[in-house]
C-alpha cells in the first residue's frame, strides 16, 4: 500500500486483490482471508478493508457465505444477446465439451395457462422434457422444454439424449428456429434444481423464458434455470 | 377440481390458483394457505399440492420463504431491450411517479481498475453518484454511477436531485447518448441494498452494469441493483 498516493486505500487494496485473483494466486472458490486476517496483512483498518470487500462483491469477483466467510467467485460465461445462441454451440467455442442429460421425457396434454401461452389449444399434445446441461461435467442449467407433438410426432428421449435439440429439429422435420424471443430475470433456485446444479437452496440464479418461433408459428417454449454465478448476459442498445 | 378431466389434478390446481391471483383476490405478499390447508380445501393429495406450488414459484407467481410459508409474487415490470431506456420516462410511461434520492455524490481520483474500463487515466477525477430510483415511492434500483468530470464539469448534487441524469447531460453539455452496452447478472442482494430497497438480505437481484457511450466515447459507467422480484427484461434474438 502507498500511503502517500492519491488513490485511496481501499482501491489500492481492490486492485491488490484483484491482481491476485487474476493470477490465479487466490484460485476459484478458494477462502479468502477474513477481514481481520486482511487487516493485519495489509495493515489496514477494518473499515478500509470491509469498504475494499464490499465493492468486489458488487462487482462479483468475490462471493459472501454467510457464516462460512469470503470466497473467490468462479468466472463468468459471458452470453452476448445479438443473435440466436444454442447451449452447445456456445460451450464447443469456448473450448469446452457440452453434454446433456435427459432427466424425464413425458407425453402430456397441455392444460389452458401453457396452451395460451404457446398458441396451442388446451389438451394439445405436447413433450415435457427436462434436461440439465453440462459443460466439461459441470453441470450449467437446468432446463424444461415444452415441445408440440403435432411439429415432431416421433420425438424420443433417445432423441434428445443422442443430439441437439435444434440438429433433430432440423434433421428430423426440416425445422429452423428464426426468431426466439426472451425474458430473464433473477430468481432463488429452488430446491430441485439447486440439487442437479449443485448449488446451495437459495443461491441467486438467471431463470429465462424462451418462446422458440419458426416465422411465427411457436415452436418451443423453455424454462431455463442458469446458475447465477456462471453466466452473465450482454446487450447493445442504441 | 375435475377428476374426470384428462388435465392433470395439479394443473387444475394451478390453474385455479392463478386465477385467484389474477382476480386478485389473493393479493401481492398476501399469505397462501399451507400445503396441509390446501390439500384440505381442493381434496387433493400433498403431492398434487406440492407439485403445483413448484409450478408457480418456477413460474415467478408466489415465492417461499424459510419457515414462513409461501406467498403471492408482486407483478413483475418488464424492461424490454430493444432501445435506449431510461428508468425516469420507462415509469412515467407506467403511470408511475419516477423520484430519486441521490445518497452520495462524491468526487474521486479514478483508481486504475475503473480507468480501464471507462477509458480514462488513472487518477482521473470522476465524479462517483450513488442514487436510489422509486416508483410511487417503492424503491425499485440502487445505482452507482461514475461520470468522468471532464465531460461534466460543473454537475452538482442538486442537478441530480432535481432533473433526470440524461436530461442533464443533454440540457447542460450537449451529450447525448447513442449507444449503450449492458450486462445482466444474477445476484444475492447486499446489505447495504437491501435496506435500501427493503429487502432481506440474499434475496435474489438483478445487477446491470451499464457502459454508456456519446458515439465511440464512453460517458457513464453504472451498476444498478434492481430488485429481483419487480423486474423482468425481454430481448428479442434473430
Amino acid at each position: 500500500m502507498d500511503r502517500n498516493s492519491r488513490v485511496p486505500l481501499y482501491l489500492q487494496l481492490i486492485e491488490d486483490l484483484i491482481k491476485k485473483i487474476e493470477a490465479e494466486e487466490y484460485e476459484q472458490h478458494q477462502k479468502l482471508p477474513s477481514e481481520r486476517e486482511l487487516c493485519d496483512i495489509y495493515n489496514l483498518s477494518r473499515i478500509t478493508v470491509r469498504q475494499a470487500l464490499q465493492e468486489l462483491e458488487q462487482e462479483g469477483y468475490i462471493y459472501k457465505l454467510h457464516g462460512k466467510g469470503t470466497f473467490v467467485a468462479p468466472k463468468s460465461i459471458n452470453q452476448n444477446l445479438v443473435k440466436l445462441y444454442s447451449f452447445t454451440e456456445e460451450m464447443k467455442e469456448m473450448g469446452k465439451t457440452p453434454t446433456t442429460q435427459v432427466l424425464s421425457f413425458k407425453e402430456i396434454a397441455i392444460d389452458e395457462r401453457v396452451a395460451q401461452k404457446m398458441d396451442l389449444v388446451p389438451l394439445d399434445e405436447v413433450f415435457k422434457v427436462v434436461r440439465l446441461r453440462l459443460a466439461d461435467d459441470e453441470p450449467l442449467m437446468y432446463e424444461t422444454s415444452y415441445l408440440p407433438k403435432k411439429f415432431f410426432p416421433r420425438l424420443t428421449k433417445k432423441d434428445l439424449e443422442e443430439r441437439p435439440m435444434y440438429d433433430i429439429f432440423h434433421d428430423d422435420y426440416k425445422v429452423v428456429v428464426t426468431k426466439a424471443i426472451e425474458r430473464f430475470s433473477a430468481t432463488n433456485i429452488r430446491e430441485v434444481e439447486s440439487e442437479y446444479l449443485g448449488m446451495i437452496t437459495n443461491s441467486p440464479s438467471m431463470l429465462i423464458k424462451r418462446f422458440a418461433y419458426r416465422k411465427n408459428q411457436l415452436i418451443e417454449y423453455t424454462i431455463s434455470v442458469a446458475r447465477g454465478d456462471k453466466f452473465d448476459y450482454t446487450v447493445e442498445l442504441n
